[in-house]
């Protein structure tokens, strides 16, 4: 069976899927009998087009790369927006990595209601509409017997959800700890290092790894994405990114980064979740570690989470030196597990 | 449906494996639909039963801490020996838990092989069979269409086997590292601390955590075992536990440890797995890690497996503070993912 593919979205992430999937084909189609064709990709500033007969997916990513509209490529029909390009892709899976609204999670969830109710299974590397959104999405992809899956939205293409859901069965997660933000742990380690903090975030962001404002990380925005999609998906919280206590990332944190740093410990920006009373509660800030915690070694664009277990004890995850085409490979885990349920001929 | 279960032997992690059972019968059979009974328990020293009713699982642990023979309990047969009862067990599913015996894997690869001959799923914590027998067993239960699960065999109960199969699809291996023997690391942690070697090995015997002859730990036979399976299972490598190069932990190793704890640094005893030429090589000893390095945390019973891979990058799994359930939780694992895949009424 061939499934029908379509992004909304075209940034680096999608690209280092779309080339995952091109340099991968054949082993995909021998070892999972994964076939697709690409009906549709949106984006913001290249156009959206769909076609019936599929697009080939490399000649679009060299068509975006080279600052063109899609519309340029054969065989496809320009359509008006994203919405009206999720009316007619006629997909049957949708990928949604446009970026992170950090105030509410718009346009995707938009997009990604849209698709669902379309009859179309969803992946996201956005958390948006998880933070905001994650309930109302996965009740109406569970009514439509869809899948929504966001594996990428956390720890990159680190295991997160689907350790929990296929490794750790039957637990009780008790709590989180981890460093989930590269950006301000980057920062933190540069301080570590003797790095002034305006100068590490100027590199960062003449580099693209910082943004141009940058407080959606320093001020913990993006970490509060990230704690309420697990408080909210893997400990049934309850939570909107408000709820999530914040302390920045900033001048002051950096200092203190130095200064432990001269007796052997490192300053990093966690997140803690715990259970209490018969609720959930979650903050972020710069936090002070020894060498032996399992954080310490969490460095610079390294990420790390430590799942508190009732059965499984103290589980950690950890994902060292990751770049871009790690969240690629986390879109790819979520299209085999729904590849893997879909019928097959 | 009614799973009847089966124990060839009946030690601390077979027991914590019948406790965590009882404690949460309730929540396995609402959230999993469990339901099982227990129709078979062979031990070395106290007695081999079978029970076409079911023998009481709790019952039984208290049986044999009371250093009684199982035959005592009531509406249960006693047999000659553990392959008689997986003769007359009738079982869905038989737990193979009897010590690892590092010269050749038996008489537990015999166990499971009769079993599988039998029709009967296998969920094995003995690294013995899987080190010794993998290919052999692993063809002879997919012939008969048949589960053969294994995750307690390396690092307890964080996820090993699970976490490549459900969590890295489509990823190769190009090697491991991995902190796996707990005896040996916990000896240098104590080294670390300042403690003399024969003194750290002597308490720890005191305490049942090494063995009254420590060799497999301390030359590494443990780890080789581990490193085999690992290599075999995962690199579809062909090793024999021979195959692994080995250096001791002993005093000189401890030596190491202090002196490196002084300069801020960890001695580890370390499993090192790399892809060479067409081949895999494997090796264990002491290594010494700076508190950067993924394993330096994993300090005393901790244990941590990195999995370098193509797609998925540097992927790190540890597990803090183990206790012998976590073993248990293991075995369990496996029983959900067999009972997932067994036929519902």
């Amino acid at each position: 069976m061939e499934l029908k593919l379509a992004f909304i979205g075209f940034g680096n992430v999608a690209r280092g899927f779309a080339r995952i999937l091109k340099d991968h084909q054949l082993q995909l189609a021998t070892k999972y009998g994964l076939r697709w064709r690409t009906t549709g990709i949106a984006t913001a500033n290249h156009g959206c087009i769909v076609s019936t007969d599929g697009i080939d997916l490399l000649d679009a990513v060299a068509c975006v790369e080279r600052g063109e509209n899609l519309s340029e490529l054969p065989r496809s029909l320009s359509v008006s927006d994203p919405l009206s390009a999720v009316d007619s892709c006629n997909a049957d899976i949708l990928f949604e990595t446009t970026p992170l609204n950090i105030a509410d999670g718009e346009p995707a969830t938009t997009h990604i209601r849209k698709a669902l109710a379309r009859g179309i299974h969803v992946i996201t590397a956005n958390k948006g509409p998880i933070a905001f959104a994650y309930s109302e999405l996965k009740s109406l992809a569970e009514t439509r017997g869809l899948s929504f899956r966001f594996e990428g939205t956390v720890m990159d293409g680190a295991p997160v959800f689907n350790l929990f859901e296929y490794c750790l069965p039957g637990v009780r997660v008790l709590g989180f700890s981890g460093v989930l933000n590269s950006t301000t742990n980057h920062l933190l380690s540069a301080a570590a290092r003797g790095v002034a903090f305006a100068d590490a975030l100027a590199e960062a962001q003449r580099l693209g790894i910082a943004e141009a404002d940058p407080r959606n990380d320093l001020e913990g925005h993006d970490a509060a994405a990230k704690a309420t999609i697990l408080a909210n998906v893997l400990m049934d919280a309850d939570l909107v990114p408000e709820d999530v206590t914040l302390e920045p990332i900033d001048e002051r944190a950096a200092q203190a980064a130095r200064a432990a740093a001269g007796n052997g410990d490192r300053v990093r920006p966690i997140i803690e979740i715990a259970r209490r009373g018969t609720g959930v509660v979650a903050s972020f800030g710069p936090r002070r570690l020894g060498p032996l915690d399992p954080l310490y070694a969490v460095d610079d664009f390294s990420m790390g989470l430590v799942y508190d277990t009732d059965l499984a004890g103290r589980v950690a995850v950890q994902l060292h030196d990751p770049h871009v085409d790690q969240v690629a490979y986390a879109i790819l885990t979520d299209l085999l597990e729904i590849s893997a349920t879909m019928p097959r001929p």
